[in-house]
């Protein structure tokens, strides 16, 4: 046959030339297995912080830190204090009201002037134990043009900084531990021996020795090469590097080429001991490293992370809220899809893996979770990051275009958020599994409706009228239903869904309702003003959408959070 | 110091086990680099497409078909016709419609059965030039829990599939120049002995020779180990296999672990020929090898993609209608955020940066796009792909929560959608920039007024009237005032905004607008009902953001068209 042949394309690729491949023909690392987790450093409050569209106020700051100490992580760099006032104030927060537990080390980043540095080290007065984070970027484009500067100066800026914060450290916090971490920045793209020469000086000021460790970052400020030219620059490093027995060889990745976990992966295998990274990969551009890829990888196979991810979606959610940017429905092992199965071969496989996995089990006399994890195209039991695994049906109806949210959007114009949809086409097969057969788009919309749109019991909505005035919270009065018997309640809230939740969880059912996702749209192809509204919410034990449609954009809203309610019963 | 001792996690990690590395001591893929593109197949149509919550209708289809044949692939997998009417109708669509240019090649997928490659071959009948693709589940979970057979019954369906293949195409065929390619499914978790085995004997039928190629998929059906361990295996078989001259060695990863970019790269340094993915990594779980990256990543390397991503925002929103999923704002190359820098330092670098190239341009009397491109934190020039470097000020407002998204949402509650957002940052920092110093949030809000709500020239609307019918186009009238001179328009579509630029394209003014985004929200804390509309407008030549706010959301949504129009002036 004729093969296919690719024409060259007008794109300038003649404008960028080829990373040098980096001569280490005795290279290790492809002979190695990673076989446990390295020190973890989360820099979401600094690195993944100063990139976000809405950085963190301090409510933000404060969910994050608590939720990076929850997980496990011990090494948090929690601010650049010296170029930020709501940094510094952040630090002041976390020293003075107590809340760096006893086995977390914070640290602070700083460029190497020394106004900066002694601002740093003003901001840790008081704390136990925190390192200091300095950097100067050595690569030979900042030298000149950036700085304008020989090697000597550039040189020089790493030893004389490294100098200021042994001074200013010793005025300064005399009731403080104080680490060190040196980052000679754009290491990828800086000629090795000069990064060496440099972190060699910085060490001979900081004098390493045992119990007095120095951390030596070597960033991927901008990813430029396949990840294994990353692994040969570490090891190259890690064997030329004195005192290496001192010294923590630490990585900080950025994606740029979208291989920062493989690049981080494969330089662990080179002897790194530190990684730095972001949950979900935030981050300056495409963003840092992916704490959370890289810990359920080692979790997958058989290395415990030393990290807890077991409530993915928690942490999810509260990323969510700190950085204000969705996680995407494809990322690894957070993602909404993730977990799916569309096609049916697929299902069929799974579907026997799983009761394969119950039979030895039972069997054995055991538990599935003490067996080995096997199970067709699903890495990790999904379980153990508290999610489930979906068969998402195909429904097809009669035009063919299949699926269940298909048939809400294209006749019904209800656009359900991913969650919503994945709940919603479980409910359709919890009916078809009961009742067998294909459903016809109208048997949809008639689950959807009984399941969603007309519950009244145990909870009714009858009327609200909301008021709020600037600089206040919002009031709302309401008359609902509660099993049939009219009431009338009354919430505050920093809006109209915050009061409402106030005001029914006055009442003695208990429900407790929370919302962690809403979401609104207009019908907009109806002509008319009609909202649908979309609510996720925790209620008592459990977690539910919730549906309204209303003419009052308000109204549909709070009918979306009385139907999750009616739905968790 | 003390050092900060991570603790053991509650995780169950011991239900997992590593993967065993490949025993390859003498691997030769860590000295090579990439030196070209290789053969690309995309596969979004197929593994992209059934994947999606909302597979794609035939216009979606037709319209990824034609990105794709225009961006500059040559190979594309089209669907999986036997399981699917709607894929097999599309096909015929192709054939029929005389829609495949002369120098692509279409390939189906089909399971090994003996119906299915029946019906897979007769999707085919008219095409000049097609590749039937076959594969079958070789993996040891597979042949003991799925199937329940030995291994030569699992080599024999792979080997029997060939053999139908080729009968059925001698049979309906007979126009048509039939390639072949065979995946040994799940070829990441089968013993690599077993896989060669198969491959061999389905070479032995197909008979492979010069001008009659065989393509072998070697799919990492699900990412199971770290990225080396892929080339290791690649590299192993490609090593072993005869006819190793007439046999094209496919990828095909998916991305469970994150690393199906590097895996793939570095499967190519192993001696891979060909490369199956989608764009922005759609389909099954955690998606394929994102081919826009890997194209993008060759070109920042000097070498040509054969592929043309130039425009690199029209075929994010293609893809994005096509899969109705977003591109992450982190994406590689492509996400809102890539080309962005927040931090003054990096704002400052970029800026000497881009200086000195201009300076040494204008010394040698050349173009910029001719210099070898060399700037901090940007990989590539953002024009290559037909984007702009932003550098994103940082508005300080009291209280120093910074940013003016920030300013706009906290203050007045409006949500910028994120390309909006850097939109208006960059009309802030225009104003900056002449004026100097810095604003204030008032400042942000009445500069943000003027350049969105208060424009009533060229266009101003007076009212509105809409009406719809089920089944039937949404109608509208419309009163407006062009250049001051009062105007009754009338214009139909999908829903009032398409009827809206259908009313307002028919003026003389030929303004061509067109919609590309939209989204609208409440702004619940008001406690009434207004609503805030955003547009993203194609108009003549230029793509503009509108805002419009009313108490309707469909008077909104057609203000925030006029706000599009009026500053495209």
């Amino acid at each position: 046959m004729t093969i296919p042949s690719q024409k060259p394309s007008t794109m300038p690729w003649q404008r960028y030339s080829a990373f040098p491949p980096i001569d280490l023909p005795d290279r290790t690392w492809p002979f190695k297995t990673i076989t446990q987790a390295p020190r973890w450093l989360s820099t979401d409050l600094r690195d993944g912080n100063q990139a976000l569209i809405d950085p963190m106020n301090p409510a933000r700051k404060m969910a994050m830190f608590d939720l990076l100490v929850k997980m496990g992580y011990k090494e948090i760099e929690v601010g650049f204090p010296s170029a930020s006032e709501t940094d510094f104030s952040f630090v002041r927060q976390l020293i003075e009201g107590d809340k760096i537990p006893d086995d977390v080390t914070i640290s602070v980043l700083t460029q190497a002037r020394e106004d900066l540095i002694e601002r740093s080290v003003q901001s840790l007065i008081g704390v136990p134990r925190a390192n200091i984070h300095l950097y100067n970027a050595l690569a030979p484009l900042f030298r000149r043009v950036v700085f304008r500067a020989g090697k000597d100066e550039i040189k020089d800026i790493g030893v004389r900084g490294t100098e200021l914060v042994m001074k200013y450290g010793d005025a300064h916090l005399d009731m403080t531990v104080i680490g060190y971490e040196y980052s000679p920045e754009i290491f990828t793209s800086t000629e090795l021996p000069f990064s060496l020469e440099v972190c060699e000086a910085v060490s001979d000021v900081w004098q390493p020795e045992d119990g007095r460790e120095i951390i030596l970052n070597l960033p991927a400020t901008v990813e430029v090469a396949t990840p294994n030219v990353y692994a040969d620059q570490i090891e190259w490093f890690s064997r030329q590097l004195t005192r290496r027995e001192n010294t923590v060889i630490s990585l900080h990745p950025h994606n740029d080429r979208g291989t920062a976990v493989a690049a981080t992966e494969l330089a662990m295998m080179a002897g790194a001991d530190r990684v730095e990274g972001c949950l979900f990969g935030h981050g300056e551009r495409t963003g840092n490293v992916d704490l959370v890829t890289l810990g359920m990888n080692l979790f997958s196979q058989g290395i415990d992370p030393q990290v807890d991810f077991s409530d993915i979606d928690e942490i999810r959610r509260t990323v969510e809220y700190c950085t204000q940017l969705p996680v995407h429905p494809r990322h690894p092992y957070a993602g909404d899809l993730v977990y799916t199965a569309f096609s049916g071969s697929h299902q069929d496989a799974i579907k026997k893996g799983l009761e394969d996995l119950e039979r030895q089990a039972e069997e054995r006399g055991v538990e599935v979770g003490s067996l080995l994890w096997e199970a067709p195209y699903l890495p990790i039991d999904p379980k153990d990051v508290g999610r489930t695994y979906e068969a998402v049906i195909r429904v097809n109806s009669q035009s063919g275009k299949g699926g269940v949210a298909y048939v809400l959007k294209a006749e019904h114009k209800l656009d359900l958020p991913r969650r919503a949809q994945i709940e919603f086409s479980r409910v359709v097969q919890e009916r078809t599994d009961a009742e067998g057969g294909e459903m016809t788009s109208e048997a949809i919309w008639s689950v959807f409706r009984s399941e969603y749109l007309d519950r009244t019991a145990p909870l009714e909505l009858d009327s609200v009228h909301t008021s709020s005035a600037a600089g206040q919270r919002d009031a709302l009065d309401v008359d609902v239903r509660v099993d049939g018997e009219a009431r009338s309640l009354h919430g505050e809230g920093n809006g109209p869904l915050s009061a409402f939740c106030a005001a029914i969880n006055e009442l003695p059912q208990e429900w407790d309702v929370r919302i962690l996702d809403y979401a609104e749209h207009a019908l907009t192809a109806g002509g008319d003003s009609l909202a649908a509204a979309y609510v996720e919410c925790a209620v008592r034990d459990g977690v539910f959408w919730g549906v309204g449609i209303d003419a009052n954009i308000v109204t549909a809203s709070l009918k979306a959070v009385v139907s999750a309610v009616n739905r968790a019963g």
